[in-house]
């Protein structure tokens, strides 16, 4: 059965709706109404005639109409009383937010296995339990008990996040909309007592808008069928995978998380690296990672060339890209003959092209423009000081016109509200900002990897 | 003689001051304007009579009044001559931001040693060339060329930061300013002719208003000379470097930076760390560290407790922390025992607590308290989903007052507009917050490391 009721459903219950703002279920009902979603939305609760201004029902058997997917908000103990109406009443599938079963031990071992037999009896299907839910911000499917007072949504795109933990959930739904990168679907799939990570993989390889996938995952409870899913679909789109739980401590702490096992780390490793899985290191990576893959298209070739207005983030740049293996282009002595002659005096001409302090928007599109004709050059680095007053402001908005070249371009830039902001349009322009040399570097090689290595 | 007349100065000449907007002779002198400098300042251009609502001079020579500093933005090639002109004012200090000297090569190297020996023949100390200057938040000399409207500053603090890179320069005073973190002195001392690292050291080791020393470095031009300082200094102030050129082509981007050689890297490590100089490997290694040391009592042991809302982070950073030979505390079973009668069932306990997203400000206080009661326990850090609805907004203001149990706390956040607004409260009451585990982690191991075994 398919996974779109999770994203496609145009009734939803909340079960557990509360009136009480701050509670699990008051937010989740909250977001779906703030977030705008067009469905019905059916809060459930016993106590209450009404909550939020909607209608409140004292059982999902009592809804006068169909539903086809619902929240459950309630205590762990009485989760599978309640699926087991939502199979009478014919609910497709359920998201579980709340935690106490197979993370908890014991009796939660128990509830969870209830759960998931009740579930199969009516076949339904579950995403979690102990998760965060779902966010497809195309049907606005909001199952988030962060408000939007508290969490940034970020806009439709391309980009699917799925994740074992809801708070790295949060930090990445939030860096994307900060960032202004789009999102296809989430998934915060806890305990994942159904719906695993190959179903979800398998179902976001052939989801026509998502071109990026990127997990965060501590176990991985579908082993071989994911390792087989993955070699098929990272064959056309890119998969990334944060692996939490690589050392005996980590995987302890995996355990209690979600009661799953975390798996012996190499292991897991050779088999991603044979299935084409990207594989970063911690979620900054992964997210800077996801970015370029969102923005840029393919590159032809493995050279990286590089242009600032402040040498000491290349200087960096250089001892990163020399520790990762990112190889920095050669020109060829028409090439450096042609930047000598049209730039000004002060520019030194090497990999990077410093045009010093000095630097103005006329000066970085003429070495832009000379170095994206070079076919040595693959990607362009553009390193950003946009605090140095002599830069124009317009640049951001010039930059993105270099597109027209095909080539994937990146920048660097990092500071406070000014350079925060300048970089923001740059990335509504397409290129993707990093904030120092090593992650530009880092999300670079990965980029350059996928596409020259794997594919 | 002392280099107190770059940061105490009460008249200073800008010589290149520029009526043009963008211009850097222009907006040195407008952040020396709108950043408060209560000393007279001379702008110098025999170009015009007034900039800025300020009578300008046609030479340093014609300023009626003593002029204590000069700050140069000015062609490299008459630099020689306006020094000249400083040494007969009886200017003590100048600061050369312009380029074009040892980093050009040829005719830049022959300028460099003129400049050094003509301020040599009158006594004059130089920073730079090829450098963005001094800032000193507590006497407002600010010689930037980056506007107030482009670039923050910090407030009044205890750390001091020296560079190489005016860049570094820009992103880690923006950070600072951004996260609430006070600044001591901040010099970029480019292509350092004349004073060096090794003097700079000597001075902050000395300075009554800082207590945190941290440098970005290309070349090591002093030598012996900063290693004997720093293995003295390292004894009462941590010395926080970050080392650029460490490969091969590093060196060779040190080089068309500056003309300073980068020097063999496993050589300065080496060292480095007798000198108890704490190394770190990227821009944001070392503000992190520099932020820890800033806000953070001195611990006593090495043992370190979490507590949190969301576990995914606690995992990754049980990763960082067995990887990086962090200890996690062991609670004594009476610890244990009083963390389950007083928190709730929901609760998960052991290292990290984990409070679940159902954690409220109670719950955090009360693991809190019990925690730091605890000798096995000696930094404490709260992991925070701020964007958890039930975690109420107060909790940053409660939290640092636990520092009185005078214990290192930090505490780790990452998320948008609501999560940066309450990170920076917490930071406002002297608790450090990291973006990441991993972030977290690698400063508590340097700043471990520096109290328990250097020390």
């Amino acid at each position: 059965m398919s996974l779109d009721v999770f994203f496609e459903a145009r009734s939803i219950a909340v079960i557990g709706a509360s009136r009480e703002p701050g509670k699990i279920g008051h937010e989740i009902l909250r977001s779906l109404i703030d977030g705008g979603f067009r469905g019905n939305i059916y809060p459930v609760n016993p106590k209450y005639s009404e909550v939020l201004g909607l209608k409140c029902f004292n059982s999902v058997l009592s809804i006068p109409d169909d539903v086809e997917l619902a929240v459950l908000a309630i205590p762990a103990r009485i989760i599978p009383r309640v699926v087991e109406e939502c199979g009478l009443k014919g609910v497709k599938g359920v998201v579980v937010i709340s935690g106490g079963f197979s993370e908890s031990g014991g009796v939660g071992v128990k509830l969870q296995s209830e759960l998931v037999s009740i579930a199969r009896k009516y076949g339904i299907r579950v995403i979690g339990p102990n998760c965060i839910g779902i966010f497809n911000p195309y049907t606005r499917i909001d199952t988030f008990f962060q408000s939007y007072e508290r969490m940034l949504r970020p806009s439709k795109g391309n980009v699917a996040f799925l994740t074992q933990s809801g708070t790295y959930g949060c930090t990445v739904l939030e860096w994307l909309a900060l960032d202004g990168i789009g999102l296809s679907k989430f998934v915060s799939y806890g305990n994942m007592c159904d719906v695993d990570e190959a179903e979800l993989l398998s179902y976001l390889g052939d989801d026509d808008k998502t071109r990026v996938i990127a997990f965060y995952m501590e176990s991985v409870k579908s082993g071989r069928r994911f390792i087989d899913v993955a070699a098929r679909v990272s064959r056309f789109k890119p998969i990334i995978v944060l692996k939490a739980g690589r050392t005996e401590a980590g995987s302890r702490a995996v355990m209690s998380h979600t009661g799953n096992l975390a798996g012996r780390y190499e292991v897991v490793k050779a088999a991603f690296r044979k299935a084409g899985i990207i594989q970063v290191q911690d979620i900054e990576e992964l997210f800077d990672t996801i970015k370029i893959f969102s923005l840029c298209p393919p590159p032809r070739g493995d050279g990286l060339a590089m242009i600032t207005n402040g040498a000491g983030p290349c200087v960096m740049a250089s001892d990163a890209a020399s520790e990762l293996g990112v190889k920095l282009s050669q020109y060829s002595n028409s090439i450096r003959e042609r930047l000598r002659k049209s730039l000004p005096p002060y520019a030194l001409i090497g990999n990077p092209v410093d045009l010093t302090g000095s630097a103005t928007l006329r000066d970085y599109l003429t070495a832009s423009e000379i170095l994206l004709e070079d076919p040595n050059v693959n990607v362009l680095a553009l390193f950003f000081v946009f605090q140095d007053t002599p830069l124009e402001d317009e640049v951001v908005y010039e930059v993105p016109k270099l597109r027209r070249y095909g080539k994937p371009i990146v920048a660097l830039a990092s500071g406070g509200p000014y350079t925060i902001k300048q970089a923001r349009r740059l990335q509504e322009g397409g290129i993707p900002v990093f904030p120092t040399p090593e992650r530009l570097i880092r999300a670079v090689k990965n980029f350059i990897k996928y596409y020259l290595c794997f594919k």
